[in-house]
């Protein structure tokens, strides 16, 4: 009602800032979602292992920017490409170091604080390799793990052919040595390995219509993106037909409609040494 | 290290005593997870749409001491016991009458605000409900919807037996007439009931051994024993083998133990007339 007694320009113009402000405001959602409450204090150690090409590099080193970060990753094409971006942020408390996360070329008690982000998920023995990170720790340091679970997916409307293309993914991942079901797992892994006072933080991203920016830049952009990705190799090794396969894709495309839902998960553990 | 240096019986008694405080705490959770930011202003008027025995009602009325509640539900024996679970509580703020929620006897604007927790999924229409319930609020209420989802269980080590028992629960509240999955879809009921403004804000409750009053509470005691009590039904209508639940059940009870993990989603939803 009220709307109507200001100028049509103003009240336009007014709505659409906040629209956009909004707008960025959820595509800031995830990052926030999963990182926002790691702080690391100035001067403090922390090793990133397995930093990939740097994409959590870049959010550890701004949450951080007092900490002295050590990324570490065991493909040499992959820091470059995480040193290139850090380069371009002007991020400078970053120094990457080649290395195998179960074998990792640092003395006992090198770090306060060890930081794992999305790798668990592709190794074949996760709780060795977080055994072999225990002794890294300084006394009384932490170690905070971060993972996704693709079991965690269910939507609206729910869809057979959906499911199966997604039970397709976390195959693959099995064959090829990884786990995608491994965010449930965090708290049994860091036990098993011998932290203490182990904390699991689930972080469910809910979508629906009213969520705009993560309907496109999750549920499309993230998720959806990820299971169409594997679909030539779904077809080569035949786990299922074209035909139900694209049935899958386009069902999972159909919950980021406007009466669509999509829901997924990610876990964040800390733990002590 | 510190313990050391404190009398023995001390650290004890201190250590239990902060023990027994976490284990309440816990207990609290799952209310707090979904109630605790429902509160109605002192002089509004509240109606508890299918309150059921009453679980909600004292929880609802506890935390709105100055509003005015109306609950009410289908069933005279189901209001009889909620009303004297109500007089036991000492609560003086609700006055329960008998009607069908298709068709209630109010007239339209008679109330400030809605609330309906865990009684669409029962409902073979619930879009309707929500049609019908809309125009008892006056312009600017709000509607509360709360329900559970049996798709979002998840648990480690998962199980296919227990999978199985799952989709057995959710199969006999389809022949029922209701909707086991209905919690992922408070978005698209309310929005295509004519509701505005909907904010879905989904509830995860997660539980590992670090939180054992949940482990007892939810995983063990609310959702193993409901599936476990359609054991007999799910026999008679030869949905699984005996063997098989059995083998679904003991692997529920088994994510219950020291390296298990169990989670499960509630969805709450608020929107506006």
């Amino acid at each position: 009602m009220q709307e109507n007694s200001l100028p049509e320009n103003r009240y336009v113009h007014g709505y659409s800032a906040r629209e956009s402000e909004r707008l960025a405001d959820q595509a800031r959602t995830l990052t926030e979602l999963l990182h926002d409450d790691t702080h690391y204090p100035a001067g403090s150690r922390v090793l990133e292992a397995g930093c990939g090409t740097g994409a959590q590099t870049v959010i550890l080193a701004r949450n951080s920017p007092g900490a002295r970060i050590v990324s570490v990753d065991i493909s040499d094409e992959s820091l470059r490409l995480a040193q290139e971006k850090i380069r371009q942020e002007g991020i400078t408390n970053v120094e990457f170091r080649q290395g195998n996360i179960f074998n990792l070329p640092f003395g006992p008690e090198s770090f306060d604080h060890i930081f794992v982000c999305f790798v668990l998920e592709h190794l074949a023995d996760p709780k060795r390799a977080l055994i072999q990170l225990c002794p890294l720790l300084k006394k009384g340091g932490t170690i905070t793990v971060i993972e996704g679970d693709h079991g965690s997916a269910y939507f609206h409307p729910e869809n057979k052919d959906a499911r199966r293309a997604i039970d397709c993914l976390v195959k693959l991942q099995q064959q090829a040595g990884g786990n995608a079901l491994i965010g449930r797992q965090l708290f049994p892994l860091l036990t098993g390995a011998g932290f203490s006072d182990v904390r699991v933080s689930p972080r469910m991203v809910y979508v629906d219509s009213s969520r705009p920016a993560l309907v496109e830049g999750f549920t499309k952009l993230t998720f959806t993106a990820m299971v169409e990705g594997v679909g030539p190799e779904v077809e080569k090794k035949g786990l299922m037909s074209r035909e139900a396969w694209e049935r899958g894709i386009a069902a999972l495309y159909r919950t980021a409609e406007s009466d669509g839902v999509f829901c997924y998960t990610f876990f964040k553990a800390t733990a002590c040494k």
